[in-house]
This record gives structure tokens, sequence and C-alpha cells, in this order.
């Protein structure tokens, strides 16, 4: 396998753009990063799209409207971390030699869901019966809390550092930084799980273009190289299904993590920035631990040491995280691997991380059923 | 890149399976697969899932209903040649030499849209105003008998055939023969097309096992290895966009044969069996030309004078094709490819095409805004 680089990145502010469709708010991304990667549309051999609820060809839509429909172009679809799949299988088809250029693009639009019910899979029977995201996550953080002796201020605490991280980011979908008291005492969602402490609906786009070493050095790209991306599902052996023992931790992550370390051979405590799936307050301090970032009983000693906020030893997510930059399904596994770039090349602004050589980017699709039969999805990232 | 090679194959019969979810009717087909490939559920080292319309994770429920969560599963979607494009990229893994063996399912449960339309893209300006999938093709239909004198007659002359094929397959949808004047007379759907040129909407599932070659030396299987596995999307160049002039023709999908035929060192007069993209009887007559197997103008005398019936020169669609075995939208790519298997390895039956040692399969995905900007997808196999 050879290495792979980011050669380009872009975005657009998540938000709600009701009067706009799924490829008009996209494009701009994909354009933004062609244009940082100092290529042509007609460059890009490939494209790997990630959508969970864009609706059928949401890539080919998108590319259509940029005139860019002439390959291959694949769209991937792992709830939450749909883009974050596609940008390994992207990386995978790069790395063996397959293409020198391609495309990764992650779109959502949410807002056209408002008024019903984002379309779960309803065959599921625990779904039917209201175990939805908000509130496994909120059986998580009972468990969790019940474990480690956490309390609901523990749980706020992160969305406290999430909004000021996010109001360093012109980028996030939030701006204004929250006390602890107006985060608890926000409306209650699941309990202990108030509205500050859940990710927001919205739409939005995020895009990187990678590519083989040899088209990195014909570009003069700043040199930001692919460590290690894997993605896994599933229940892993030796845990059992569905315990409720084990919901205040992530073993599956814990597993994938281990598993992107070894590949990119470095450890977590090379890390100097993590993007991780914050979609709700408890997320943050479960995969502190799973991460590696800390021992099990340690998350809330990790945040409010403060090493995780900016200006800590290993900040999260500095841009303000899925709680506060936004959460369009599809488009955050991209998102993450942007603001990892961004910190890796010092352009970060207000919220770089001084001195960022190495990063990681964590997301997670779906995992309601049973454990976490979803997706795990770990990105590394250098600075080479 | 290294030789991959079918290891196995499982299907289930596609129909109306309105009591069942898009698991329960998919985990079948993924079981046939691995008992036909001799290998356990633990020895897939991951898993590529084509729907279309299936949600969220389609791949990861089927799954969990087997126990085989806990490897990478990615989901991929290409309207109608969703597996297809999944068989492609898994293709790519093991290629590469990053697995020895992946399973691809294709999967889709159409009944659920019972009573209402399939929740195609709205967005788009031209399906706003009707131009869905048989006005597409009905399009081109009239394009193509303007061009090539073609009749109604002629594009009915495909059903029957279809339905003559179908009639020795025990997993198609429809398994009784069909006279010209009932395909002619039956209900219009977008003139000409009528019910009977219409592919049916069902349920279904097929997989297929695929590895590399040391894997298919230890299994010891009926060595069937892939020659080429190409996705290709959009209009090519050269040809107008939209343009009516070119509706009777497939300038996208000739483009991508010859890259699928330079890939595999082949030319169409090697091909044995063919199974394409018969959504409609038109498509089956463009993609002729399309796919190389006659000129321009000649697609009719070619059916007329049975060289694609079984028993003729190249049989296309000796399983029913989407006509009859049925279209469950992501299921299709993959079940091509398990009928092209079957045919390489003499277990076709009734309908076995004697001494086929090569075989293509083409299908198609979205196309209807513009002029193809969907995925065309095409894979060449050989019995080894």
């Amino acid at each position: 396998m050879s290495k792979v680089y980011v050669a380009g990145i872009g975005m657009v502010k998540f938000g709600k753009y009701r009067e706009k469709s799924l490829d008009e708010i996209s494009w701009p991304a994909v354009k933004q990063a062609l244009s940082d990667a100092g290529v042509e549309r007609s460059d890009i051999q490939a494209t790997y799209c990630g959508t969970a609820l864009g609706g059928m060809l949401t890539g080919q839509r998108i590319l259509k409207t940029l005139g860019m429909t002439g390959n291959p172009i694949f769209n991937m679809e792992n709830a939450c971390s749909s883009s974050a799949g596609a940008f390994c299988v992207a990386h995978q088809a790069v790395a063996s030699g397959q293409y020198d250029l391609v495309l990764v693009v992650g779109a959502e639009k949410l807002t056209k869901f408002e008024g019903g019910t984002l379309p779960l899979e309803g065959e599921d029977a625990d779904v039917q019966q209201g175990m939805v995201m908000p509130a496994y996550y909120a059986m998580r953080a009972s468990r969790f809390m019940h474990d480690t002796g956490a309390s609901a201020r523990d749980l706020a605490a992160v969305s406290v550092k999430a909004r000021a991280h996010g109001a360093k980011n012109p980028e996030a979908q939030f701006q204004s930084p929250v006390t602890i008291e107006e985060v608890l005492s926000s409306r209650p969602i699941a309990d202990p799980l108030t509205l500050l402490q859940c990710c927001p609906n919205g739409d939005g786009a995020a895009a990187t273009i990678i590519c083989s070493e040899k088209k990195a050095k014909q570009l003069g790209i700043p040199p930001i190289s692919v460590r290690a991306s894997v993605v896994n599902s599933g229940v892993s052996a030796g845990i059992k299904q569905g315990s409720a023992h084990d919901l205040g931790k992530a073993a599956r992550v814990q597993e994938t993590a281990m598993e992107a370390y070894d590949i990119a051979d470095l450890g977590p405590d090379d890390l100097d920035v993590v993007e991780l799936h914050d979609a709700f307050t408890i997320g943050e301090l479960i995969y502190y631990e799973a991460l590696g970032l800390c021992k099990h009983g340690d998350e809330t000693k990790l945040l409010h040491d403060g090493d995780t906020s900016l200006g800590g030893r290993i900040p999260v997510n500095a841009g303000g995280g899925l709680l506060v930059r936004g959460h369009p399904i599809g488009a955050t596994g991209v998102a993450q691997i942007v603001e990892i770039a961004r910190q890796l090349r010092g352009e970060a602004n207000l919220r770089q991380v001084e001195g960022a050589k190495i990063g990681l980017a964590h997301t997670m699709g779906g995992g309601i059923s049973g454990m976490d039969y979803g997706a795990c999805s770990i990105q590394i990232l250098e600075a080479a």
C-alpha cells in the first residue's frame, strides 16, 4: 500500500438551508476543495460520496451541477459515518494505486425532514419501541454515571467546552458560549440529556481531495499524509451483545482505535488534536477512554483538568464538534477530516492547536440496536 | 492488481415478500453464498452491501441477523446498479490485496412502497415534471424507432424472448411465456411501452463471495475469475448532454464496455453469455449496440435472428433478465453476476448456455435526468 495525502479541503458552514437543494448546498464545498488542491474538475478520477439520507445518486446530483459526472461515482452509506466510510474506501483505492486523485464528499440535508422524524429504519423492534438515538445515548449516560460517579454537571461541562470552542470557529452552527446552568436547564430530551447536550439538526457538506505521493509532489501541496483509515462494524468478540454492563464503554471503538494505532505505528500519546463523535455529550466522555486518551473512570477528570480544551494537552473537538459545528449526518465524517487537516496545516486561526502534527478523526454510525452494530471509522492524519 | 475469483453465490427468488423485513428477505442469500463457497461466517473479512432504498445500515441489519457484524461493512448506493457498484469496490479491495475473502450482497424491498411511488429524489425539475424512468425509456424507444425503423412489435419481441427464458428459470418472478399480442395489448405505461415491457416491482436479494487467488486455491472452488469490473458515471465527452439525437444509443455504456473489454483483453465476440439491463424492452435493444453485440441499426435483426435467444450465438438474459427475473433495484447487480456464474459453472439447468466460458453483466443506475449521469457497471467473468 502506498502513501496517501490530503490534497484539498472544502466545507460549507453547517446550518439550515431550507430553500436550497442538496446539490446546491454541496457543490460549493467541492469547488473549494478543488481550488484548495489547485486541481481542475477534470483531474478528478473518481468520487466517493457519503450520505445517509440524501436519496438516490446524491454524488451524481452534486457533481452534475459542476459538470463532473464523467468518472466513477460511488455513493456510500454508513449512517453518521457515511462520509468517513467513503473516505476509507477512497483511501484504499488510492493506497492500492488504482487512482492518483479522488474526491470524497459528505452531504446531507436534514431540514427536508422537518415536521417529521428522520426516516430511521422502523423494522427493528427496539427502534419501533422508542430506542432512537437520544434514548440510546441517554441509557449510556445513565450507565456511565452509575459506573464512574459522573454527575449531570459533568455531562453538561462537555457542552460548555464545545460551545467555547465553537465560538472560535466561524463555520460552527452555534457560535455563542453557554454555562453549565444553561445546559442543565435547557429542555429535557432523554434523561439525563438536555437539549444543549444533543447535536442540532442541520444541512451541510464537506469535501476533501486525496492523492498519491506522485500527485502530491506534482501539486506541491502542504503535505498531510493519511497514516491510517479504518472502518469497523458490529459487536466485538468477547462483549455480550446488548449487555447493559457495557453501555458505559465502547469496546468496538477501542478495538478499532487499536487497529488504527497499529497501522499508523503510533499511540494515543502521539496525538496532538482529536475530532471525536460527540453527537451527545456522553459520547465524548465514553470515547475518551475508547480512543485511549484516558483510563475508564478518569474521563471527567480529563475534561475538568482542561486537557481536552484548547490550550490543553490533547484538545478534542477544537472546531466545536458535532454538538456545536453541527451534524448533518453524511457530512460529518469529512467535516472532521477537514478540521484535522486545517489544524495540521496551522490554518485553524483562533482555534489553532499550536504545533499540531498528528490528528485523529473518529466517527460513529448507527449503534442503536443491540450494542453497536453500526460502524466506527477512524482516520489518523499527520503533517508530514 | 491480483486476480479475483467468484467463490460463492446465493440468491432468493425475487417476488413480493410483504410480510418479511429486508433482513429477513436477504439473509438466506448470504447463507447460500457462504455454503456454496464452503466458508464460515467468521471467514468473511469485509462486506459490501448494495441497496438503493433499503434505508440506513442495510448491510448491518442483514448481517446482524446472521451474527456477522464484526468486520467492516460498507453500504453502497448507485440506484439500479447499487450492488454492481458494491461488487466493483469489493473487487478492487481484493485485487489490491487488502482482503482475501469478502461478501457482496444486493438487497431491496420495494413492496414497502406499495400504494405510493418510489422515493426518487424530487429535487430535479425534470423528475418533478414527470420524467420518471418509464417516461425516459419511452422517449428513448421513440427515438430508437425513428432512427432504426424498429416497430412496436420489435420492442414487444424482447419481452417474448425474456418470458421464454424466464420460463426455464425457477427463480424468475414470472414463469409463463407470452405472445407478442399479449405484450402489445397489455396496459399502456408510457407510449410505446406497455406493462409487459416494464420490469416488475418486487423484493429480493442476491449475494456473492469473492476471493483472492490464494484463497481460491485453499477452497478448491470451481474457478471463475473476474476479468474486469468497471463502474462509470455521467455524460460522456463528445456527447451533448440531453441531446434528443442521442437517446436511441448509449454512448457512455459503449465507452464503459470498451474500457471493460480493454481490461479483460477481449472483445464482444469472445462473450458466450450476457446479462444486460433490460428494465424496459427498449433497453435491451439499445444496449446490444452499446455492448458491441451488433452495429447500430442491426439491433432488431440480432433479436429476430435468434442470436440472443437460448441456443443462439450470444444468449442475452438467459435467466429472464430484469423484465422477468424481476428487478428489486439494489439486488439486481449481484443477481446478474449470480446468473453469469451459474452459466459459467454449467449449473444453469434448463437455461444453460452450452459451453459458456466468458460472460458479461451490465447494470445501469439512474439515467433519468439530463442524459445518463447515473452509473453504468460492467463485469466480465470467465470460467478459468
